[in-house]
C-alpha cells in the first residue's frame, strides 16, 4: 500500500508531516509513502530524523507550490497546479498512491478530490467527516464544511456513508444516525431539515430522529449529518468554545497561589480530558464520498496526529470502505435518488 | 409601571417566578406586578414568603391552563387561549402591563407575543436576543429561535435591533455587529449569508464583517446575527457543550482524593467561571421587535434570574428600547426593503 502525504500541508510542515510519517512508518510495516512537497526542503527535513530501516518506503514526489491559507479552495486548484496537495491528488488519480493525507488547506484537498477524483458512483457531494468527542464515545460529525449547499439526497449520502465508516473504522455495530435541528421532534426544524428527514427515513441506516445541541453531548448518537454549513459553524463553535474555556479556566488558575497549588494537584482530571479531546487520536477526517481516499488532518496537528491520520488512510483502504459504500448507495439508490 | 409576570412558566414554577419577583420588588421600587397564573396557587406561593410593605404592589390575574414543554408554540395559543403565557401577553395588549416576564415555554411566549402584539413597525419579525458570556464580554446572538425561516432583511433588523439593545441595555457605545457564518472573509458562507452581508452593509450599524465558531469566543463580537434555525443549534450547542465540559471536569475531579484536595484549593477558579457564566445576571432575553415588551427568561431560573429578567423589563420600558427601534428602522427602511 503507498500513501502520497502532503508534506508541506498544515501550520507545521514540513516538520510535523515528516516527523509523523516516520512514525507511522515504524509502527505500521505495510505500507510505503511518497512525500509530496520541495524536495529539497522535505528531504532536508527527513534527514533530520534517524531513518534506517525506512529508507526504502520513502520515495518523494516534487511540487514547487504550497496553497495559502488565504487561497479560495478552487482557485488553488486551477492557480496552484503544482502545488503539494493537488499533486498528491494527482498520484491517486493515477493509481501511483492509494489514499491521500493532509494536513493542509481543507478547501484545497476537497477541491482538488473532488475535480480530480470526482465521487463515488451514486454519490453527487462529498462530506467531511469530524470525530467530535464527548465524555462517553466520538460521534461522527458531517458534512463539516465540503458542500455549503447541500439538497436531503446529498444529506441522506452522508448519513450512508458515515454509518459505515463508524461501523468499519470506529468498530461500532448498528451506528445511530441524527439529524442536527432545532428540537427533537420529527416536525421541528427549518425546510430544509424536514425534507432530509423524511429522505433519512427510507435510508437503510439507523435513524433515530433529529438531535440538537443539548442532546450532542449529554446523549451523544454515533453520527450526526445536516449541510455543511450547519456543520462548520457546530465544528468550530465546539472548537472555539472548548479552547475559550481551557484559557479561561487557566487564567483563573493563575490568580493565586491556592488555586496553582490546587490546579497542581488535580493536574491528573485536566490532562486526562486534555488526552480524549485531543484532536491527535482521531487521526484525521475523512473527506467521504469521493472516488479515492483522502484524510484532512487538523491544520495544527501534531507528528502523533500525523500517525493517526496514517492510521486512518490505511484502515481505510484495507477496510474497504468505499465498495462497502457503493454497496450500500446502489441498494437505496431508488429510495433517494429522486431529492 | 407595571410588569406582567408568567408566574406558571419555568420548570420551577411558581416557586421561583415568585421568589424572583419578591427579591425585585424589595430591590427596585419603580414598578408594580401582576402575577398570571392559577391564582390559588401563585397565593399560596406568595404566602411563604414575607410580603410586608409589598402588598400593594402586587396583583393576580387567574389564568387556568399552562403550556406543556410538548404544545408547539402555535397550538398554545390558539387551543389553551387561558394559559398564563398567553393572558400575560393579553394584559400587555390592553395596556395593563408595560412588560411581560417569562421563563415557560420560548416558542409559545414569541407565538402569542407575535400574533397578538404584533411587530413594531418597518418590522417583519422578531427575534429571540440570548447573551453569551465570554471571557471578556458577553455578546448578544440573534435570532436564537423566534424566527425558523428568516430572510435578509428580517437579519438586518436583528443587526438594528440588537445594536440598539446593546447600546441601551447593556451601555456599550457603538457594538460591533458580526453575520455568523463559515468564515471570515466576505465571499464566504452560503447565497443566504451572501445576501444577508450585502444588505447588513447597508444598515446603519457597525458591521464588521462575517464573524465564525473560532471567533465567537477569542473575539468577541456585541452583536451576532445569524437566521433562527441556526441561531438555535449554535445556542444549544454551546450550552451542551459548556455543561459537559462543566461534568466531565468534576467526573474527572473526583477520580482522586488528591484530585479533590485540589479542586478545593481551587474552587475559588471555578465559582469565578460559574458566576461569570451565570444565565442568572443577564437577566431573560428579550424579543426584539415586536410590538411591545417581553422578556424570556431561561427555563430553569433561579430566583436571581427572574429578578434580572425584572430588571432588564424595567430597563427596556425607561431607555424606550422599541422607540429607539422604531426610529432607526424608519431611517434605514428604504435601504433594507427590498429584501
Amino acid at each position: 500500500m503507498r500513501i502520497a502525504l502532503d508534506a508541506m500541508g498544515g501550520d507545521f510542515a514540513p516538520a510535523n508531516p515528516v516527523a509523523g510519517v516516520i512514525l507511522a512508518l515504524r509502527e505500521y510495516k505495510d505500507f510505503t509513502v511518497v512525500l509530496v512537497g520541495d524536495e529539497e526542503k522535505v528531504r532536508a527535513e527527513v534527514a533530520r530524523h534517524d531513518t534506517r530501516g525506512l529508507e526504502d518506503r520513502i520515495s518523494y514526489h516534487h511540487a514547487s507550490q504550497v496553497v495559502d491559507m488565504k487561497d479560495s479552495g478552487l482557485d488553488s486548484v486551477r492557480r496552484k497546479k503544482d502545488s503539494s496537495v493537488s499533486r498528491a491528488v494527482d498520484l491517486a488519480k493515477a493509481g501511483e498512491a492509494e489514499a491521500v493525507v493532509s494536513a493542509g488547506h481543507t478547501g484545497a484537498l476537497v477541491a482538488a478530490a473532488t475535480i480530480k477524483l470526482r465521487t463515488l458512483p451514486g454519490i453527487h457531494r462529498p462530506g467531511l467527516a469530524v470525530v467530535i468527542p464527548t465524555p462517553t464515545h466520538g460521534f461522527l460529525l458531517l458534512d463539516a464544511g465540503a458542500n455549503i449547499e447541500a439538497s436531503p439526497a446529498h444529506v441522506a449520502g452522508y448519513a450512508i456513508m458515515g454509518s459505515i465508516y463508524v461501523r468499519e473504522i470506529l468498530g461500532r455495530a448498528n451506528p445511530r444516525v441524527g439529524l442536527m435541528s432545532i428540537g427533537t421532534e420529527a416536525g421541528k426544524g427549518n425546510e430544509f431539515t424536514k425534507e432530509c428527514y423524511e429522505v433519512l427515513g427510507r435510508t437503510p441506516v439507523n435513524f433515530v430522529g433529529n438531535t440538537e445541541g443539548h442532546a450532542l453531548f449529554s446523549n451523544p448518537l454515533d453520527v450526526v449529518v445536516c449541510d455543511g454549513f450547519v456543520g462548520n459553524i457546530v465544528l468550530k463553535t465546539i472548537e472555539g468554545l472548548a479552547k475559550s474555556m481551557s484559557g479561561w479556566i487557566k487564567g483563573e488558575l493563575k490568580k493565586s497561589p491556592i488555586r496553582l497549588l490546587g490546579a497542581w494537584l488535580a493536574q491528573g482530571a485536566f490532562l486526562s480530558i486534555k488526552k480524549q479531546t485531543s484532536t491527535d487520536e482521531y487521526g484525521g477526517s475523512p473527506l467521504l464520498g469521493v472516488n479515492g481516499i483522502c484524510i484532512k488532518a487538523h491544520g495544527n496537528s501534531s507528528p502523533l496526529a500525523i500517525k493517526n491520520a496514517i492510521r486512518v488512510a490505511r484502515e481505510f483502504v484495507t477496510q474497504k470502505v468505499n465498495a462497502r459504500i457503493v454497496e450500500a448507495i446502489e441498494s437505496s439508490h431508488e429510495k433517494i435518488a429522486a431529492h
